[in-house]
């Protein structure tokens, strides 16, 4: 067994209304960022696990996501990277 | 004027308790996920920003992390990546 760092991004999905998005891009202009034009929040996840081999890694992660960590309703999530530790 | 999408990681500073993540990892748990050693939860922001080029969109979103959307007690940030949209 391995040690593995797995990154996740998730984030809500397009077309689906970001909230936390909209308040933080306001409050962005309220403080003069005038040249902002849109804002999306999501999470950023890092996962350290043990595998087997880096394939192992992500499809147990992946598995997590669909799981628990990403609501499959309104959002989509992405491995970002897979980091022997 | 171009218009740069700007990626953000902001996560729990090193020995600062996540209580997300903790919980997290205790979920993955009980949901059979045994592998898992640790979870730490941070956000990713996207944030589409109009600069005059590639280090003006980092510089400005540098300064929104400093003001606004990093915690500069609790919180790292990092510029994941920018790329022109």
């Amino acid at each position: 067994m391995n040690r593995y760092r797995v990154a996740v991004h998730i984030t809500p999905r397009r077309g689906i209304l970001d909230p936390q998005g909209r308040t933080v891009a306001d409050a962005l202009h309220t403080l003069g960022f005038a040249a902002v034009r849109d804002v999306h929040v999501g999470r950023h996840i890092i996962v350290d696990v043990d595998a087997a081999d880096r394939g192992a890694a992500e499809r147990s992660t992946r598995e997590m996501c669909e799981r628990l960590l990403a609501n499959p309703v309104t959002e989509d999530f992405e491995i970002a990277s897979v980091e022997a530790s």
